[in-house]
């Protein structure tokens, strides 16, 4: 933790991943932890803020969090591609130093039992709405999100401040075979009322 | 539809919408058609290709879905902005002339009874997977990819071609109150082997 980590509300958090990033999926049980790479995460409600991620069944953090029932969902930045890159291609399954080898870093925070990686944009501790026929049918889980942080050099005021930093500190938007997009430039739809919902409608 | 319309490989499919755009969605039931705005739009399976996408209850097109049971998902272009939010800030059930006013421009493809936008980067047709559970409870709807296409000019040969396109054709992130980002700049992982699939893991 650093002292650029600010809380950010809950009912702006969907906003951190609003806009489809890759994200890393970290958890923790029973003293073993790991990290992937997860491109499929998604906001699902508002209040109570939740999200859906699909975790394969060959996922080794899969486990982890079928265990724990917890989970942190962090947005990397485009200097952290190579890291998500490696932490998405390796599996603790096989390779039982993949976390060291990976040369992430990892920290806790006070009455949270989960890892959180270092040199993250945000981070969203969820806890897992157990829905069996979803996770065995489809991969699908959903978790509630009871608390979320953002370095408040990228994200502040409830707002990415992406249009103002470099390339290789903006999110990344994953494609694949080792093929990602930075986040863009910005636009602003003039006559837009200020607090419209992110996954707008009708 | 155009010249540059390309039907995408259903096993790559999932490449249109993996990086997180702003999309906007289709139906029509028994004569009415609408188009709604939603950025909770996402894979969650390879093959058969899925995806999922979250429908407020207040949303019309939510409706024509659980009628007609087909929608599509299309990825707007940074052009289209204004569009996209208007789209997605007007309901049918206010405003009965919404698609007028909107500007929009659907057409249709032979053997389909669904309404597709002009002007987008990418179509993919989808059936719904009915799942009453997660449409009551979570507002979430499960479709299966049953066709999708591409403007060739934006995706081709199984890949996005944004890094070499203009702002303006490129597709769009949503986060709240009218601020999108555009898709930005490209990075490759130089040792990654050429298919990797979309939601890395381990």
């Amino acid at each position: 933790m650093n002292q650029f980590m600010k809380a950010v509300d809950l009912a702006k958090a969907y906003r951190l991943i609003n806009h489809g990033p890759a994200t890393l999926v970290s958890a923790r049980h029973d003293g073993t932890e790991n990290v992937m790479a997860a491109s499929w995460v998604c906001g699902l409600e508002f209040e109570p803020a939740r999200l859906t991620v699909v975790l394969d069944k060959g996922a080794f953090t899969r486990r982890l969090i079928e265990q724990s029932r917890s989970f942190v969902i962090q947005v990397p930045l485009a200097f952290q591609a190579s890291l998500v890159y490696h932490l998405g291609s390796h599996s603790l399954f096989s390779e039982k130093d993949k976390l060291t080898r990976s040369g992430v870093s990892l920290f806790s925070l006070p009455g949270t039992d989960v890892p959180l990686v270092s040199g993250c944009a945000a981070w969203l501790y969820c806890e897992l709405i157990p829905e069996e026929h979803n996770q065995q049918t489809y991969d699908l889980f959903i978790g509630e999100i009871k608390s979320a942080w953002a370095d408040s050099r990228f994200f502040r005021d409830g707002h990415w401040q992406f249009e103002h930093l470099p390339a290789d500190q903006r999110s990344l938007h994953y494609i694949a075979g080792g093929h990602f997009y930075t986040t863009g430039d910005a636009i602003e739809i003039a006559d837009a009322p200020a607090e419209t919902p992110g996954a707008s409608e009708k």
